[in-house]
């Protein structure tokens, strides 16, 4: 609603769950031209969209791109609800990136956008005022009460960040965190990653078990210790493991621990 | 967008600013037929309208009505933003009820709808997911992540509500509040309300000085021993003292002391 500036299609790349619902959000408001698979340099795109739409971490498959991919010419638009703040990168490459906050930014209430100013206007005339970028931009992002305890918060994350040593430190502790257990379900012959190595997100990791009759018996015996909310999305099945920057590296410790244990277990 | 079903027009109560912003976003989506006025039976309804809407307490004015008005026949909606929990009402003459949280209800982070079951489903194609109540319906209220802590404290809200004897005491309260207040300005010759009788807040209360040159002095000795906010919106100028559920009669009785020295001291 506020970038299609008169255009008619917009271009989505489906990497998954995410992906799938903002396209299909988009549907309501103009055509999609959806963009399969992750390898960005095989898109194929009419240079008619008003801009391209990627996700740039499904937290539900696990998957999040490693570099910006190729825009073909288009404005990129960026949903990075659950990798903002993990790690640095360029924002001029994009024409607008959105996140929620709940993930790596604080609690949920907040919702960021950062947009190139010469796309504020020129919205479609029903887009309601709480989803107007010129209005929110006008009103300095208080046109509606905001969530004030939630952006207090989230502020206080911000200067956590900044004193752990800043967006590097995040990146480096994600990936330490995340390859740490990639590493040893890899060298397993019990679990499996079900994504490409290049792909792999440094946030939710999901794995199968060899036998998934055993399924339940990890997740409750997991949660006896305290190891929790490790049962997969039902569209994927088996085990993801959520990792944000409030996770400490002991946490991957504690969860490759168990993981040895149940094996040796059931094996 | 979820309520015209079809048809082209609503009707709209203008009784100040939040009835305005309301009316003007209701004209993205149907006419609008403005109905002027605080006496609902003098409201000129077509009768082609999907609705009537009107704001059961406009803050900024500081008028509120003290019954259900009259539908002629429409579905009625009301926002209840700023009084809802304040008192009891007969829920059943609505079609929907909706009010943000942040003033009676808890913290800033909720929406309440309260909508009659046929109501819901037929929405606009337009309608954005999150605008949505067939999926909100659906989805229990967590289509989205919801605002867990603001969740939390209205609920701790509404505990305390009903340990306090329930909404026929904060109404007892809301009326004994305002009415000491409105009593001093009436029996003043210093200050003055702007609001019909008939009509007067219970929640916001409005008055002016009689020398408007001393507003900023009003402004400046009362924050000066804590009764802040007390500046009236720009639109209306004077001062609005806004005292909702959580206001001890204490607030009340500390700012009529202070008015009354004022008084004393400019006379």
């Amino acid at each position: 609603m506020n970038l299609l500036k008169g255009k008619t299609a917009a271009a989505y790349v489906d990497t998954g769950h995410w992906s799938k619902a903002a396209l299909e959000e988009a549907r309501k408001y103009c055509d999609v031209n959806v963009l399969e698979g992750a390898d960005s340099s095989k898109w194929a795109v009419t240079g008619n969209e008003a801009y391209l739409h990627y996700v740039d971490n499904e937290t539900i498959g696990g998957f999040e791109f490693h570099s910006i991919p190729e825009s073909h010419g288009l404005d990129l638009v960026c949903d990075m609800s659950s990798n903002l703040l993990s790690r640095p990168f360029d924002v001029s490459k994009f024409a607008l990136v959105y996140a929620c906050a709940q993930k790596n930014l604080g609690p949920v209430g907040n919702t960021i956008v950062i947009v190139r100013s010469d796309l504020i206007g020129d919205e479609m005339p029903i887009t309601p005022s709480m989803c107007n970028y010129s209005i929110f931009r006008g009103k300095q992002s208080m046109y509606n009460t905001p969530v004030t305890y939630s952006w207090y918060l989230s502020g206080l994350i911000c200067e956590w960040v900044k004193e752990e040593g800043g967006l590097l430190e995040m990146d480096r502790r994600a990936k330490h965190r995340a390859n740490k257990l990639y590493d040893f379900i890899d060298a397993s012959d019990y679990y499996t990653s079900p994504v490409e190595i290049q792909f792999r997100s440094r946030m939710n990791i999901p794995f199968t078990l060899k036998n998934t009759d055993k399924n339940q018996l990890f997740l409750d015996e997991s949660a006896a210790i305290g190891l929790i909310n490790l049962k997969g999305h039902r569209s994927v099945g088996g085990m993801r493991a959520s990792m944000y920057n409030a996770m400490p590296d002991a946490g991957a410790d504690a969860l490759i621990a168990f993981m040895q244990a149940f094996q040796d277990q059931q094996s």
